[in-house]
């Protein structure tokens, strides 16, 4: 099977699952993983961090960011695309307790001057703004130029509030800015990233900012559950997704772009190219047709796909998915649509 | 002094001191106060509901209603400018912990296309929508139109979604509509408005909906601490509020429209006079001015008014600002701005 | 009819109503009302505190005060009787969202070295100790000695907690210690106390600690809907509470205690003699009696009680109980247990 | 090292690092594991429930069964010594926002009169009773009889309210009932079990429930931040662990007893036998020693332990822990006290 629905569908590869079998582990909890320290040195190192927490999941990274950084009450400005508005349950709302103040968001970058705008005074009918998160590369297929970060990071730093960075695809906007992943860090005071997702590893993302974060995210981590035992076996394929899959995410890039300009020299089809900044491919099929029939014809032909949200349909390359792949999916869509 | 800095520093009348003074009371948390009894019936009557609560403020109803109609983690969908959003303290995060999902209101107008966009489907990544809030009058000055509220309860109706509205100043709303409050809360689920404010009570508001609404909001407002005892005396004010008051805001809003008018013929001054629907006047002063420096000679003219929000100075007309009072102000003003 | 159910039913004197009625008035959400800011200096300097604060109800000052010295998910350790327990309906794992580590009491007393048992260490597996509660008078009936409180804020302040006193009745148990209230309340960092209940005002009570304290209280009262506008009228009534009718509480005291004599004589009855430190008796009926008809007896003879929690009987004496009412008591009782 | 700190501490076996080398794996968060979803059905049939999920820690599963049994605001009743309250770091009132209502335990046990009395009325006063927990086998290393959990449940189901059993030891409790699991679950509404701890998975725990109670449980578990990818290969260790592992822990047991025994028979120590249940070993040293002393002794002999808690010592046999290393820490113990 093709899998186009996500990078989150992504197989851990052979040298993953040997690194796991092979991962000298202990009991995480009393600090004494090995293979999990050596994977929170590496990656704080690698985004330039003091410190940095493994924790089970993107969302789980970015609800206790929000938690280690605000109190309960505080407001956190973020766009009203990004990932923790949009689809994480709500969580916020629940664990961290704070209130979003979304800003409508130009393609994933937000507006410093509306930025400043939304940020409260000092006065008794205000929460105090407490967060500001940016989302890079954001879900929405596109990257976020370094110049927008370091803009808003310095409106942040003149007005005191810390920026978390939403990078559950960070080494992907890397690799399409062409820069190390610590240049975009640099720009913000805590990171998630995510250890799944284009770089394969089954299960894990990481938490990284200062010392004196990260020691208060980590007794937040087990609070909320994520304190775990010998999960050295999850650490030693993230430290492979880290060291090597971070290096070939521009495979999966070029796979995007190539998919991207094939589908839109199809009929029917209008691909949105100027969003196709990683490994997304956005497009409308501008034809009247049954898209419970097109999944199932994409299934027939061991291409998995997802339903369109708001009539966009996206197609996701990974590590699995290989430059032959895209012809093949081309044709078939090809097919259907044009026969 | 003439206060103008809002109609929430209007002094209870003689009428109400003598009704507190008189008032017959028992204890309500035993459901004992026969002038409580009597205020939540009448104003349940007057706006078409079952029954009402009485609650110690505007902010109060508000949050007690989020936390009655919403389970924790719930998305509330409201306009970015709306009290609850601006200027109750990030409470809905706190108390209710539910989501905001704010739209960019036109003039206190939500798009109702963009409400049902914003409506979530049933999806393992997705909070619940659980309420949508309406405000009316809005705090911008201006009122909802009837056409427009059906609308949003059509689609809320359509989807199961109760709707909330917050008419803190719902008889100006009422008087500039030029209709019984009631045909304004057929639209909604549950209302809260304010016996203070316009209607001159000292302490006060009202949440209404169904029986079954409300007894819940009973015992949620005893968990908030809002379960008060001999609150008849409260009670007596605010039955005069309802009974006498609501049919005199038409002045207050003749008196702001003169204000409005009259402002504007000043040079040095733009008032947008679009916005004056009720008891509000807001102005830019289209001159450079010190606004520490006015606001000090406004005071020793015997005006209080508040310095302005982004730029936008607004008074705000009440029972205890005559018509005199408004050429007084209009004299003043002329008198700093163009001597 | 003479009302033993609580001292909450208490009716505001005459007093009280010319008070509120004379009072002077202005906008207390702007700091504005000349008569709340009287009351809540002069409640400071009562209970020797640097600041004050006029909250609706004894229920919200504890949950405030709960809000304001913790964070969420800190612990606060309390009794298991206590009324932040029992009686606030869960409120502060609502609002303050803290986790109530409860001991067993003795009769409301705390075993200090079960106190600091239950104090926790710094460990990734605890929450912080955030809080002590302390309640005196306790709504058993009973006073906590001057020489508890001293023993558990020392231990407190040996671990840099701090102390909340639920002072509820603390004039009541100012009064049976045949102290002033500020040797009591010298013992806390925070207390609150009722201005309804046995000194009659209709609505209120106060919040006291240090200047920063309060002022963080004061937006966490707005936050839960507290922020009120003119009441002064209340606050009126509350002065004449604290100026005149804190000394008069002896009064109901002394009734309690002639009530519990006379009752305890009687046959089929069965005083809780020991409890009876402030304004409530406690006792069983020893007989077989169907509580519905005791009531309604009780009733037709103008006399309000409530029933019976886990088989014991309340009689609360107050402002509207008479030393002839008592006798009155006595005889109905009589006359209906042993006819 | 012979680690005697926890059963938390025990390797992966290797089958279970071979069952995850070559897990067949997918995304579980479109519930594409096969894996997991094997572990799942397993897991629920082993229990006697209709659905089961897999969650990444023992914490993480009691807090979403709070989360998905109670509304925010309700009681727990559960005792005061369980893990819960103990050591989850108050995580029950920041994420399910509900109030604990201890009770003192006798040995783990809870006193059916006592439940009962802890139950609430229906009462403007009160929060709703929305669980009853209990922990089975108790961390404080004993086993909680079935008759006790028999009369609880029935408790539970004549007031309508839902049992949560922490079996975070579920299979140790069995094997020292010598009964299968299920007659233990049979009467709870939702059970969390860990396959890590003495079963020796790397990570994760089993909530096990309805099949309502675990759909909404797995939404619950995607707000938590535990929503994960190719959880297969935890889920193949966790195969192991509730296929093989089970069947050896009697044997935890005997080398736990046998300990026990032999420590108790050396002077200067004093054993709780009667608490040793399971595969935990409780004693004080009744002589006066350095416990920093003794934990480095133990350290240059290999042996790791934990410092005393509240003067009580606990070492915890496991997987790797051996007949022969039993009487090597007997022997050392015995070299250290009394040389």
């Amino acid at each position: 099977m093709i899998d186009l629905r996500s990078d989150t569908v992504t197989n851990p590869t052979t040298k993953m699952r040997e690194a796991m079998y092979n991962a000298v582990v202990g009991d995480d909890v009393y600090g004494d993983d090995p293979t999990v320290n050596e994977l929170e040195e590496y990656a704080a190192k690698l985004v330039g961090k003091e410190a940095a927490l493994f924790v089970p999941s993107g969302t789980f990274g970015n609800q206790v960011s929000l938690l280690t950084h605000c109190n309960r009450g505080d407001e956190v400005i973020l766009g009203d695309d990004c990932h923790i508005v949009q689809h994480e349950v709500g969580s916020s709302s629940v664990i961290a307790g704070v209130q979003l103040r979304t800003l409508t968001s130009n393609k994933g970058i937000l507006d410093v001057e509306e930025i400043k705008s939304k940020i409260r005074e000092d006065d008794l009918h205000y929460p105090k703004t407490g967060l500001i998160c940016v989302e890079n590369a954001h879900s929405n297929g596109r990257v976020i130029p370094i110049e927008v970060l370091k803009e808003i990071y310095s409106v942040a730093k003149n007005h005191d509030i810390p920026i978390h960075l939403d990078g559950a695809r960070l080494f992907n906007a890397a690799a399409a800015l062409d820069v190390e992943a610590k240049e975009i860090t640099g720009y913000c005071d805590s990171v998630m990233f995510c250890l799944s997702k284009g770089l394969c590893a089954p299960v894990g993302s990481i938490v990284a900012g200062t010392k004196t974060f990260i020691d208060k995210a980590r007794k937040n981590r087990k609070l909320m559950g994520g304190g775990l035992r010998q999960s050295g076996i999850l650490a030693a394929a993230g430290l492979v997704a880290l060291k090597d899959m971070t290096k070939r995410l521009h495979i999966d890039h070029e796979n995007a772009k190539n998919l991207a300009a094939k589908l839109n020299d199809l009929d029917n089809i209008q691909v949105f190219l100027e969003d196709t900044h990683i490994n997304m491919v956005f497009f409308k099929i501008t034809k009247d047709i049954d898209y419970d029939d097109i999944i199932s014809y994409y299934n027939k032909k061991d291409i998995k796909v997802n339903g369109p949200e708001n009539g966009i349909m996206r197609f996701v390359t990974n590590n699995d998915v290989s430059e032959k792949d895209v012809d093949y999916i081309v044709e078939c869509t090809n097919e259907y649509l044009n026969k």
